[in-house]
């Protein structure tokens, strides 16, 4: 069994894109930590210098100008050690093209450069539209701890094919395969890739080191969960998911400790706190406010904050209009105090009624359609806005996947915020969720039960209930993951679900009439491949008819 | 010289994406309409069974199979006639894969299909995230009025590469050249294609006709402008732009009057106003609402909105504040009698004390920063918003891309709206085409020559002006288009313009930092090759130091 007997180190990263000197910062930090260690090859990630994605910076020149002159001044740093580092470059002979790219570098001379052969163009991504693919093996010849090894580099994608160029390093015999990956998180991805990893390592009889980027950027998050593979399939070592890690290995040594996978429900978790935590941690915020409902939704929102910021960084604001439950109010309140947080209640009333009064002669019928609903929710909008800017706050947007599908939001009201933590998550997930995060607090629930138990309601008017016109979450969820995800039509959902095609008929309608709201939403975590937003591309003006 | 003696048309249709049965019925009336005027050719626009651009509808197998069957539906129509037409359809080897197509059609029976080789991937497109690349040569032997004809098709951007299937269609001597479009408009990019229209059919010395899409579909907007141009690259005919045509044809007689190309400022103005009108028609809306603040941005937007829709189908709300100037509120209404439109005047103190007093006691200080300002700016927001719900308007925007670039504009409050018809303009764009509309109205300038030459201001706190917290737009206007347009860097610009390196700096920082504000922006019309949106995907969070 192949087994190079060299000390070999993943430095899995949280790198914010675009911040080079920053990122630098870090990437020398591992490098002195991996000499210190004895460490003969540290591998990073992909896009180390700049983060992933950089998106349209690809553009501009100055950019890639000061990523080659980063990618220099660190391999000055590379005395006795070997490190495998992604860039990108522009194309050697015609500099208007880019690639996806990566650096093995050995005291301080870069031995070899591979750009990435497979370029993700579906979902989130848009590589084609920033890079050109690569013809270069991956394969650098060299000596290592007095060993000449062929080393087989890859980036992320180039894996995922049991193709070119994986499969022709592999036919040449190379000791070690690398790959540097930027691998978004979805539920479920982290096992099927892990698996995936492991068949390549096995059917090419080859150890593996795969580094993934970690943290969250905008909407993605990365997991990380970086690993070694020997020859045979088997994990070597496992880095943590959602935190950053050095972690320093040998192939000839025995097996570390695997982490065992923690449950679904705590890494989707994770994933959320991940996301929101790096989103206020790298625009330079340290302050969260949110309007506290009584309901489920914000609850969960305000304790992944919490999680996230420390619950003394989160502010509450109860809002409570004419329509407001008492329960409503003191669920809103339980959660606040048992979490700690600031809270401040606000009742709507003056300014709903100097909306009323200024709106009611303008108009035959005031309280026609959703008139009078949405001014209490955009009065709530205002208010919590009010102290985004006073407090220098991001003002959290509650809403979740199942309600913006089919438009049960109001614009610039409950949608407004700067990020929308539970955005990618279905009703039914947020419940799920909430009985998690209730179930792992040592002092106890929470989340009041009440939140949890009573009928969801946006009290905007007497007596309202989600159900009133939404089928329950119960279809409705698997009629919107269908729809979404899975992209069947109305005569495919009510086959499967054994529901009336007029019902499903109308929720796909309403999905697609809401789509110029979706387009004004709030950034939020994507935990699935199929997140409003890059991963689903669809037309306002759509004329389709299920 | 090449000139094939048969009858042609072109049928530049105003598709709208999705709308299959609609879709159906303009094509089959153009097909009736040639029929009647005996024309033995008739070519329509890239995509035009479902429009331009589908998008993600396109992993709708549904919408895919629905594609199918209209097309069918549609060659049982083409009896004694000839058609070449657009449509999406599935790889016919694998059915996972999409092409997007050219169908020539003739007697009932698909004589050829063709599918686009070059997919565009950059600015607005995504096409690489749709479609595989055809590779078949384009070349149809068809008899066609007694006829033996060689008919090259091409779709869209293969005609703008001297490559590959153009010339090989061309080598191979065929005696028509035919191109269906969908080429979206920006400033200077109709006379700039047509030029190239004209460099290729002289260059290859073949007759070339090509018919491109129009209308307007969410932010792009569709000129036409399709023409037919003989083989020595003479324009033989040219349909107008903008507006829905059939234009008969034969190259065979003598040319036609070719219209002139309006000034550039008219031709801007119309892209705005179609686009608007599109918008929306094609979403089922009559009536449209804004704010006017007497300032030049609500008046060219109020103007667009009326040539759009009529006036009569545009209220305007004057929402004085205590910081409103007699004048704005003058201006204002003098711009709304002229132009003939329903004004409101609603007051916004009832509300701003409202806010005030509930607010105040909760912050030290409760006139830090702009929280004060963007609450009257949201209370507005939410005015307009209850217009908007109660009436069933759209709330036009009023934002352009001067102030959107730099974030002075509040999210939610003068942001807020549907559409955004000179979101893409920068200030002083905005001058012109007001000054433009003021030449043109046989009546009278419409807008007020004091909204005209008053200095910029927001009027949110008092004796505020534009210009203490921005450069001049004359200045500004400058410093944004080499950024965003031409992707410049900091010191580029201000050895450019002669500007100090530190103000030039400071802008691209506000642009930088106020991303976040522009993903939650209502979509308007985009009139230049790098429109906020699908043209320049940046990310919020952005370490990169200019």
């Amino acid at each position: 069994m192949k087994q190079p007997d060299i000390n070999i180190a993943m430095s899995q990263l949280n790198i914010k894109v675009g911040d080079l000197a920053g990122n630098k910062c870090l990437i020398l930090d591992a490098i002195q930590e991996a000499k210190n260690e004895n460490v003969d090859l540290l591998v990073f990630t992909e896009l180390t210098i700049c983060g992933y994605p950089p998106e349209d910076l690809l553009f501009h020149q100055q950019f890639l100008d000061d990523c080659h002159t980063t990618i220099k001044a660190i391999a000055d740093h590379t005395e006795n050690i070997t490190i495998v580092i992604g860039f990108p470059r522009n194309h050697p002979n015609e500099p208007e093209l880019r690639h996806n790219s990566a650096a093995l570098i050995q005291d301080g001379q870069i031995k070899m450069v591979y750009d990435k052969h497979k370029l993700p163009n579906y979902l989130v991504f848009d590589e084609k539209r920033y890079f050109t693919p690569g013809n270069h093996d991956g394969i650098a010849e060299v000596t290592i701890n007095g060993q000449l090894l062929n080393i087989g580099v890859t980036i992320c994608e180039d894996i995922w094919y049991e193709a070119e160029p994986v499969v022709y390093q592999a036919e040449q015999g190379v000791d070690l395969l690398v790959n540097i990956s930027a691998s978004p998180y979805a539920t479920g991805k982290i096992s099927s890739r892990i698996k995936m990893l492991q068949r390549r390592a096995k059917s090419y009889a080859t150890p593996l080191v795969y580094c993934n980027l970690v943290g969250g950027q905008d909407e993605l998050i990365f997991d990380g969960t970086s690993c070694a593979i020997d020859a045979q399939g088997e994990i070597l070592t496992l880095a943590p998911s959602f935190d950053a890690a050095f972690i320093a290995f040998n192939f000839a040594t025995p097996k570390l400790n695997i982490t065992t996978p923690e449950s679904k429900d705590a890494e989707l978790y994770d994933a959320l706190v991940t996301c929101t935590r790096d989103y206020f941690q790298k625009n330079g915020f340290t302050q969260a406010v949110l309007g506290l409902s009584g309901g489920i939704d914000s609850a969960l929102t305000a304790v992944i904050a919490a999680d996230a910021l420390g619950a003394e960084h989160v502010t509450g604001v109860l809002m409570p209009s004419k329509f407001s439950s008492d329960h409503s109010i003191n669920d809103a309140q339980v959660l606040a105090d048992t979490l700690g947080m600031k809270s401040v209640l606000m009742p709507i009333k003056t300014m709903h009624e100097a909306f009323h009064q200024q709106l009611a002669p303008q108009f035959e019928d005031y309280f026609k359609g959703q008139t009078d609903e949405n001014i209490q929710a955009r009065i709530r909008g205002t208010l919590l806005m009010a102290f985004s800017n006073n407090q220098n706050a991001i003002l959290l947007c509650t809403s979740n996947k199942s309600e913006t599908s089919v438009g049960y939001t109001t614009l610039y009201g409950d949608m407004a915020g700067g990020f929308a933590p539970i955005k990618d998550l279905f009703k039914l997930q947020v419940y799920a969720l909430c009985e998690y995060r209730n179930s792992i607090d040592p002092a106890g629930p929470v989340i009041p039960q009440n939140t949890i138990t009573k009928p969801p309601s946006a009290e905007l008017r007497p007596d309202q209930k989600d159900s009133d016109s939404l089928p329950e979450y119960e279809i409705l969820d698997q009629i919107l993951e269908a729809y979404l995800h899975d992209h069947k039509d109305a005569e495919q959902i009510a086959k499967a679900l054994n529901q009336d095609l007029a019902l499903i008929t109308k929720v796909l309608k309403m999905v697609d009439r809401n789509e110029y709201k979706r387009q004004q939403a709030a950034p939020g975590p994507r935990v699935t491949q199929m997140a409003f937003g890059k991963d689903r591309r669809m037309p306002i003006t759509n004329g389709f008819v299920h």
